[in-house]
């Protein structure tokens, strides 16, 4: 572990790099490419590659933080608010 | 504002809550799972509903994660590895 990353960290880096884009592009269709990502990571995990499956699963984040940064939510506070308040729900 | 959560503390709490009943349901049922929050997560964007949006994409993270506890994938690491080596690709 070279350290922590914070999904603050994460969610910002996505729309310093995809905002314009992903923002010209709509929610819908942003929609769109996260569930084509969902998608890959199905197909990842039915070969049981485990390369693949950590590729898909850091692409499944990245598009969803992209989302999120596309309607405007901070999804450090969304986890925070339904599981730290104050314990995941069982 | 309260402070940032890393990803890895978000997937640990997830391991220390779920792990135990998402490894006995396994690795498919556990997927099925994680899409049907994806569906939801689709039904609130539909309905343009910011609340519930951010709900549903803070439960879409929290089955992402467990699905990677089940695969033993360290997300943080899988998210460095392909976003920040050296930079998003584009």
């Amino acid at each position: 572990m070279s350290g922590d990353i914070t999904i603050k960290y994460a969610q910002d880096l996505m729309r310093r790099y995809y905002y314009e884009r992903d923002s010209k592009r709509g929610l819908h269709a942003t929609f769109t490419w996260f569930v084509e990502e969902v998608g890959e990571l199905a197909e990842s995990l039915l070969k049981d590659d485990k390369e693949s499956i950590a590729e898909e699963i850091a692409d499944v984040l990245a598009w969803l933080l992209s989302l999120a940064n596309i309607v405007g939510i901070d999804v450090t506070e969304a986890f925070r608010k339904k599981y730290m308040n104050p314990e995941p729900p069982l």
